[in-house]
Formats: C-alpha cells, sequence, structure tokens
C-alpha cells in the first residue's frame, strides 16, 4: 500500500481517522475526495494504558489490518493522511508521538500524519474548523474552544472529585445524595430518586458498600444519572439537578469561547460568530437537560450560536485528515493537544 | 483482677472505657466514683479492619495489657463496668461482638459491658445522657440524635462520594474545585483559594495525578479545607462555601433532633428542651464555620440548644461505662449502635 512518494490529496489516495478511547477503537477510511463516505471498522478492546502511557504497538496491532482492509473497501490504493485522535493524548501520549510517524509512514504511506487529544476530535466532529465552544460530555466532561488564531483553551476535565461538573458523574452522584437525604428526612432530598435508586441498586443502606470498593466509581455514579433525568418535570429535586449541571455545563463552554470581537469583525466564513455545541454520550440525556442548557448558553454566551454537534469524534478524526490532505487545516497546531508531522522525504520541508 | 462475682459499682471498683478509630486506639481506666478523674493511654496504632470485620483479638492484643496498667494506676481491684467504642461497629462489629463479652469477663472481669458505634460515643461524650442531636464531623460527617425514648436517629455518613455534606473531605473538595474554576476561568472560581492550593499542592494541573491514584482522597481533599476557613471573611466564594457547609451540617442536625414537644413537657433535666452539638476534628476550623452554623441552628432547630461539647468520644464511652455501673444508662440500646451485655453469673439476670 503505497510509497513515500505519493502526494497527500492525489486521486487514489484515501484519509484516515482514528479514535481511540476507553471504550474501544473505531477506525474510518474514505477517499480524499469523499470524505462523508467513510468504511468503518470498530474494536470494543481500548487500547491498553500503562506506566509508560498509550501501547503505541498495541495501538497498531488493531488499526494496521483493519486500515488495509478498509482501503481496499473504498477503492484506495494509498494513505495520504491520517489523524489519530486518542483520550489521554496530552498526558499520556509520548509513545504514540514516538511510534506512529514512522510506522504509519512505513507500513501504510501515510504522507501527512496529525495526532490530537480527544477533545479535538469531539470538536472537530462536533463544529468543524468553526470557531467556537464545545463540551464533550460523557461520565465526565471538559470543554475546548478555539478562535482559530490564538491557540485552544480548556475547561474543567479534572476529574469527579475535582470537577467534571455537570457530567454524567456528576449528575448521578447529586440525583444519588438527594435519594440518600429522603432515605435520613434531611432537607433537600427526593423521594421520587430514592424508589428509583432502590430499583437500580437494591436497599439503599448497602449502596456505600456496592460503590465504595469499585474502581469504576465514576461510571457507576454516572449510570444514575438516566434516572435523574426520567424524574424532571415531575420532581422538583431532579429539575434543580439538571438546571444546576446545565450551568456548569454552559459555564465550561464560556470559559472556551471565543469572545464575539474575534469572530463577527471579519467578513469571512466566521462573520456569523462562534458556534457552541454539546457533545458525547450526555446529549442522551435529551430535553431534561438540553432545554435548560438552551437557556443557559443564551443567558452566558449570548454572541454564539447553540448548534447540533455535525458528528462524532471519529468524523472529526477524519474530518482533520481530510483538511490535512488537502492543506487546509486551521485548527490550532498545540503541542499536548493536536501535533501536525509531515511525513515521507517527498513532503518533508526540510 | 477481680472475680466474676462483684459487683459493677462496688468501691475499690473502676470504669473502662475505649475508643477506636482509623487514627488508633485510646483507654482510659477511672473509679467508679470518679468517673471525671481518669488515667488515659493511647495508641497510634489503629485496630486492623480487615474482610472478618473490625479483629478483636487485635483489639485486646492493645488493650488488656493498657487496662491492667492504668487500673493499678488509679487504685482500682477490678473492672465494674466497660464501654467499647468503635468506628465501624455497625457493620463491622460482629467479631467485636462475639469475642469481647467472655474475654473481657474472663481477663478484667467486666461485669457489664456496652458495646456502642463510634457516633454513639461521640453523642455521649458532647451531650452525656441528654435528649438532642450530635454532628461528628472530621473528614466525614455524622449525626446521631435520640429523645431517650424512641431509640436513635441517624442522618448521613454516606461517604465522600455520596454525602458527608458539610464535613472536611466536602469543604477541601468545595475549595478545591473553586481553585480550578479560577484556573479555567469558569464562574465560581476563587483566585485566593487556586494560590492556597498551588502553595500546598504545587502546580494545579498536576493536582489530578497527585490525587486519584491515592486510597486516602477523602483524607486529601479534607487537609484543604484548613485553607478555605483561611480564606473566609476576604474571600466571597470561600464564604459561600463555609456558608453551605454550615447548612448542611445543620440540616443533618434537624433530621435527628427530637421535636420539641417530646423534650419540653416534662418538668425534669428534659424541661430545657434538645441539646445540639457538633464534635469532632471539624471544630478546629473555629468561628469561619461555627459562626454560619449558630446561625443555622438558630434558623433550622430554633428550640433546640446549641451546646459546645462536653468531652471527646473517649470521654463518652467512659461516661456509658459509669451510666452502666452505677444502673443510670438512658441512652436507647439499638442491635447496631449500642448493645449492653451483662457478663458473669453474678448479675446475670438469664
Amino acid at each position: 500500500m503505497g510509497t513515500p512518494e505519493h502526494t497527500s490529496g492525489a486521486p487514489g489516495t484515501a484519509v484516515l481517522g482514528i479514535d481511540s478511547g476507553g471504550s474501544g477503537l473505531r477506525v474510518a477510511v474514505a477517499r480524499a475526495e469523499r470524505p462523508d463516505e467513510p468504511a468503518v471498522w470498530s474494536s470494543a478492546t481500548p487500547v491498553a494504558v500503562g506506566a509508560q502511557g498509550i501501547d503505541a504497538h498495541g495501538l497498531l496491532a488493531q488499526v494496521l489490518p483493519a486500515v488495509q482492509d478498509l482501503a481496499r473497501r473504498v477503492g484506495a490504493e494509498r494513505i495520504g493522511a491520517a489523524c489519530v485522535g486518542a483520550a489521554g493524548m496530552a498526558s499520556l501520549g509520548d509513545g504514540l508521538r514516538a511510534v506512529l510517524p514512522a510506522a504509519l509512514a512505513d507500513a501504510l504511506g501515510v504522507g501527512r500524519l496529525a495526532l490530537a487529544a480527544d477533545g479535538v476530535t469531539a470538536y472537530a466532529g462536533a463544529l468543524g474548523q468553526r470557531p467556537g465552544a464545545v463540551v464533550a460530555a460523557g461520565t465526565g466532561l471538559i470543554a475546548l474552544g478555539t478562535d482559530l488564531v490564538s491557540g485552544w483553551r480548556r475547561a474543567d476535565g479534572w476529574g469527579h472529585l475535582l470537577g467534571d461538573c455537570g457530567g454524567g458523574a456528576w449528575i448521578g452522584r447529586a440525583g444519588l445524595e438527594a435519594a440518600l437525604r429522603a432515605h435520613d428526612g434531611r432537607a433537600g432530598g427526593s423521594p421520587a430518586l430514592l424508589a428509583r435508586a432502590e430499583a437500580v441498586f437494591g436497599p439503599i443502606g448497602e449502596l456505600p458498600g456496592l460503590l465504595y470498593p469499585r474502581t469504576d466509581r465514576p461510571a457507576v455514579l454516572a449510570s444514575f444519572a438516566p434516572q435523574v433525568g426520567g424524574c424532571a418535570g415531575t420532581d422538583p429535586v431532579a429539575d434543580r439537578i439538571l438546571r444546576t449541571a446545565a450551568r456548569h455545563i454552559a459555564q465550561a463552554a464560556q470559559a472556551v469561547c471565543p469572545p464575539a470581537e474575534r469572530t463577527t469583525a471579519g467578513d469571512g466564513p466566521d462573520a456569523t460568530g462562534a458556534a457552541v455545541a454539546l457533545t458525547g454520550g450526555l446529549t442522551g440525556m435529551g430535553e431534561p437537560l438540553l432545554g435548560p442548557l438552551r437557556a443557559q448558553l443564551a443567558a452566558l454566551l449570548p454572541h454564539a450560536t447553540a448548534v447540533a454537534p455535525a458528528g462524532d469524534p471519529l468524523a472529526g478524526a477524519l474530518g482533520i485528515a481530510a483538511a490535512l490532505a488537502d492543506g487546509t487545516l486551521r485548527l490550532p497546531a498545540d503541542p499536548a493537544l493536536l501535533t501536525v508531522r509531515q511525513l515521507g522525504a517527498g513532503h518533508n520541508p526540510a
């Protein structure tokens, strides 16, 4: 497949997007001229993360056979450009940065490579290359924003004890606290949430013994978030939790969203102002969360336009690869969040 | 030392109080007629807690030599009554309940034995045998209350993820969230708390890597609570955290405090109404917390009298033992919280 002497966007070349996270690995390949029609492969086996960081060789062992098969399926002869998005890229990505460039150039003939934090691929999937802010929320929550000029801004993503305010674990934890308040007869309790907690977890007095020994405590807490959503509209405590979560989400977006003057002064495609989107599993909460979120975003970010995410992080990785291939990448480079490498002698500017 | 044929409160007999917790073990022995003048021994080695619960034999190995020495020091010939208070007694105390009665009767001639949850010894230390509510707060927080007639009520104590609202870990966690909000530029941030967090923990971006791998995460969070107290009066975010903590503490007290009619109808010592006290390490926060707490207690429990705790849990255990010895124990028995056994043939009512 391919040689180092190709051009990244030439006819017959493909682009490759990879999304590596805690729940598994997904790979998409599309012809460079048809990035909206990818062939996709996925694996439920996450790439191992050890003391050495994300296991680059483990990632390659899954990815390389898949890419060769996907390239055949889309009729591509070589991979012109690739983007690997991975959870933990910023802090645990040294192995990927050391191994992937040569390995992907040698095995797949990749000419241009982007290594991205999963927040960046989430951003690109949701907003493409528009200026704005994206809040990626599942169990946790992190916001990334950019004006495409002065780099990235990040907010939250500090984990379930220090932040991730408004994310799935935050909502579920608040719901369980309200259940236990009802059990105790303390103020702020919700009998409805108590009933749902006992339906899900059994006798509430045994919940600490179930929760604390687990190593996936944030996921256990987040598993209760849909029950909070299910009480919305009929339980004032659940409504208050969801309104507060919406405020936290909007505050994270506000902290990273470019100001109005940066995005409305020009007359180019930015003139409509910044876009703001929520992406990730938390969007599955639906209107009980998204309704209050719209209200909070309108209050805190009146100059921004709230939009539904256009695609997921895998689509974002593929979009970054496509922009790399045709030289139109505008998302800012950043040592931790987004690094771009020209691979192969034919295109190395040095 | 002693025989099974003594009387619990006879001259020459002593009473024994034990306070076993996560930070160690303390033992007090006093002559029955002078419970306010105990001899005290302490050990920084906590009694082991394993899959079998609290290690009764490990407790005895530390306690028995200490008691024999303390009894000699107060000039007592035998131990008439004893109270063992232990953290985890309710859920992890089966081993203590199985082993201690015979062991303490055999080794020390103990005639009457109370086994108490640490919340009960905290209550007895703070309020003696008055009706009311005690909130015991250090890293965690639990409230116990009683009207001396209808048993115990309990609130919170659910641990740092589900509750312990207003305790040390709760305050410290809220302070660190405010520090990270300032770092991110999110609403609700406190530059003052950010400066203190970096002075204590180093660069704030590395705090997740310091905190999450620890097994004593609640203690790490609680270690920041004094910094929140230190910002009180000059930082509005810290003030709000402490006011909210005070409200949570008062709500826990409110949930367990006996109602006015139960405690003011009589003309005995209860006629002044219920007493409410905060006890434990959190009292070290001082006025920045205790001031707002007085205001909250006055608002939520107007019929109760807020008092400073008279003594600590070790004094409470000794007080329960003294009341057992002279037959004046009024604190309610409870299968999990406070069990009383008559030991030895001479006094066994069976």
